[in-house]
């Protein structure tokens, strides 16, 4: 079973470690901040208030046998950059860093960063699609030209059958599930009737979502 | 041709700012720090550096007839409530609100933010659902128990038939897609055969998926 360090429980931070260890994993979370560490000794498997640039503190804590560590430092550049070096210096095999900019981004990859994340500007990019329509509510882009989005019900569908809507042939997508009040149905047949409230899951070519996008705009 | 706002433009919201004005919609960017409108100039509509909880400039400068609003200012929960609250106050259809943590979400929503979003939180969700297996490539939460999760192929799978491997059954999955090359198809038959270098887009519940993430645990 692979073991996880996180250095930084900020917001990002504390949310992979959180994820991790309820995935069952071991995780080591390492904050600077005393307040930051107490508020996660319950999601995590240790909880340690200590530097992260402190070299011989790293060392003590094994951290060269975790098989992934996440730095996930946020203002403190400098910081970020000197404990991923230091992490990499020590022989860690996987070091997964969060930039605050591409500048910044690159940096790491330079002194050996594995994976460099930019949690806010991905987020900040996911939300601004869903935001551009009014009823698509989330979106995964499967490829360049294909995703899968989440599209709430227009009332022109309320009470129509998937066959009815016939999507495949009207829209080229794929209705993959549907979601009401946190149920959701797997395995949609043609007969499932689609109602008020109701979320699809439908799959298809960018072009072709962007024809439902527009039925949402307002 | 909706307008945005945006109110704090730090990473999240400097990202959606500079989204949607790529997509080519028009963008009012507000920052209280002069530092961070004036390195967005280029990059919205309008760059203004202003207080967000200041009523008479938000009026000032007709945020209501602006169609949505994202509040994403970060450390300071109080401006951020209150610019939602004043916001709603005066009239503004749709209100998106950046959230710290749970219990910051659960106000925005009692004080009429229409969606709240909560970017570190769920990019770190999927980052630790990336890093846990190296097969699963990107994952979309539907529920709090159900996902949709992009899985590289494993050796076992290779040249089985979907029949074969009858995931449905075994692990209570369903295949809603095979991606290869850049190639999507997007409605798998029974006798379909997955390669190597071949994608899956399965659905199911977060334990059935931990068991094809085992699949590819290191
Ligand atoms: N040298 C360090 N060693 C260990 N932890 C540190 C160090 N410097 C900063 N941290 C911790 O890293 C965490 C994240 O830092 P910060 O809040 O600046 O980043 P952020 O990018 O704004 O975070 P968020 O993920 O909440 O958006 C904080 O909890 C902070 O205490
Ligand atoms: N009252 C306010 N009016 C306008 N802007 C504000 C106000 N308070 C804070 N801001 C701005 O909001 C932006 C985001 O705030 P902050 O950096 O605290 O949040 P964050 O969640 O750490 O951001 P990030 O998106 O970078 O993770 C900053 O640029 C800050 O100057
Ligand atoms: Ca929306
Ligand atoms: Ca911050
Ligand atoms: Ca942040
Ligand atoms: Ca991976």
């Amino acid at each position: 079973m692979r073991q996880f360090a996180v250095i930084g429980l900020g917001r990002f931070g504390s949310s992979v470690a959180r994820t991790l260890y309820n995935l069952g994993y071991d995780v080591l979370g390492i904050d600077s901040s005393e307040e930051k560490t107490q508020a996660m000794v319950d999601s995590v498997t240790h909880a340690v208030t200590a530097d992260g640039t402190d070299e011989h503190t790293l060392k003590a804590l094994g951290i060269r046998n975790f098989d992934v560590v996440i730095v996930s430092i946020g203002q403190d550049i400098q910081a970020s950059i000197l404990v991923t070096l230091i992490l990499k210096e020590l022989g860690v095999k996987h070091v997964v860093a969060k930039a605050q900019n591409d500048l910044h981004g690159k940096v790491l990859y330079k002194i050996g960063a594995d994976r460099v994340v930019f949690p806010e500007r991905d987020m900040g990019m996911r939300v601004a699609h869903n935001l551009v329509s009014s009823n698509i509510l989330d979106y995964i882009e499967l490829a360049p030209d294909f995703s899968i989005v989440e599209v709430a019900a227009v009332p022109e569908w309320y009470n129509k059958t998937l066959r009815e809507l016939n999507m495949r042939t009207k829209y080229g997508l794929n209705v993959m599930a549907i979601k009401n009040n946190g149920n959701i149905n797997i395995s949609p047949k043609a007969d499932d009737v689609v109602g008020e409230g109701d979320i699809l899951i439908v799959i298809g070519s960018n072009d072709d979502i962007k024809k439902i996008e527009k039925l949402g705009e307002k």
